[in-house]
């Protein structure tokens, strides 16, 4: 059996996130009916990290056993007829057949998009957040230096689930600047909670709009408290960049 | 009655051209259909410009007279809830009564995106054409100059169509560079014959394929066939960046 590692960029906005699940379509699902006729069998993948409903990604990786034939170098290409357009396989290469593309991952970087803007892009309505006001992007930029290493980020995580094992995590580096007209925040971080990235961004959008001033947002970090922060950034702005092994 | 005069700025991927018309959804109709519950009775415009299936706009030009007393500066904002997500009126003022969108127009910029990439672009795929061969960037440029100024465009003039009064049109500048990964073409006219900036770009990009030299190109523009130009290029790479009065 060979082990396929693929990176896969997709628009989110059809889907019901990444993974396989009974209710709509999750792109894992797409990658596995529509590959399997490039390798004739049934595929079974496993996915770097899970993507929510309309958060696209340039390089989410996905591995799966195969016994096909078909030389790695040559799915991108052999995909493209197979997928929808809104998915592209961007790279595949066989891997050791031990490489797991979840556990052996050992960073992520996430990219959230905002346009601040009074009138609206239509062109960006589903690839950016748009916040209509002024942003105060010193303070905005300020405030993501407090969130540099390890923390504890309960204050972060998504409101109603189960708190996991740990809350602590590491930010290895953020990044927050403009590329053309987006204000781009870029988090690289050891690992992530569930919607930390959109509760962060909808915090430091809140500082950025005066709501919190930078001292507040340090105080939202150490009180470990979710209900001192902010509001959860919409799915549309995020991606997952990429997954480093 | 007070003459209004709206900027638009669309997406065209989800309708049939700016027209209204019988075949599919035209922007114009959304435009008249839904602005009409601001003004409060029916609505008659006129635009600067068709734009094709899939062509979008950044500044599409409309007018039209109303007895309705909104505020000119106040319609964007009001019509938001209006109008679909994929169509934001942009700027919005009073004229003189005597001003007419297409009439006094006195030129116009088209731009088209080219995205000349091995791997597609998933992001872009509504946005712009995709070339996934290698382009001679010099060449499209160089070729681009001959094309300034006054020339029977008949090489370029949509097929099968009637021809028009005069197919000598005046391109005031043509610019070719690049936007980040994206290459534009933009194309400032005094008047443009139907179809004449997709098959200008679908020639160039040929030029830049290698599959004519400059000097065909140039042969193209003088011989007035149309039959010895290249192909349209597709209609979701093409603006209407901006009317000029």
């Amino acid at each position: 059996m060979r082990n396929i590692k693929l990176t896969v960029a997709y628009e989110g906005t059809a889907y019901n996130g990444f993974q396989r699940q009974l209710n709509g379509i999750g792109i894992q699902q797409i990658l596995e009916v529509r590959l399997a006729k490039l390798f004739g069998h049934e595929l079974k993948m496993s996915g770097a990290g899970r993507t929510d409903k309309g958060v696209h990604a340039y390089g989410q990786v996905v591995n799966f056993m195969t016994n096909g034939t078909i030389p790695a170098q040559r799915i991108p290409l052999g995909s493209r007829g197979l997928l929808p357009d809104d998915i592209v396989i961007t790279e595949a290469q066989e891997v050791d057949e031990n490489f797991h593309a979840r556990f052996d991952s050992t960073s992520k970087i996430y990219v959230y998009k905002i346009y601040p803007h009074v009138v609206p892009n239509l062109f960006l309505r589903n690839y950016a957040w748009h916040i209509w006001k002024d942003l105060n992007i010193d303070d905005l930029q300020e405030a993501t230096q407090h969130i540099l290493g390890t923390h504890d980020f309960s204050a972060f995580c998504a409101a109603g689930t189960s708190p996991p094992l740990s809350p602590v995590r590491t930010l290895i580096a953020v990044q927050c600047q403009f590329d053309g007209d987006i204000l781009e925040i870029s988090f690289w971080g050891t690992g992530f909670l569930y919607h930390m990235v959109r509760n962060l961004t909808g915090t430091l959008v809140e500082v950025g709009l005066g709501a919190h001033s930078v001292k507040d947002f340090k105080r939202i970090l150490t009180s470990c408290e979710r209900k001192n922060a902010g509001i959860t950034a919409p799915a549309h702005g995020l991606y997952l960049k990429e997954v480093i092994y």
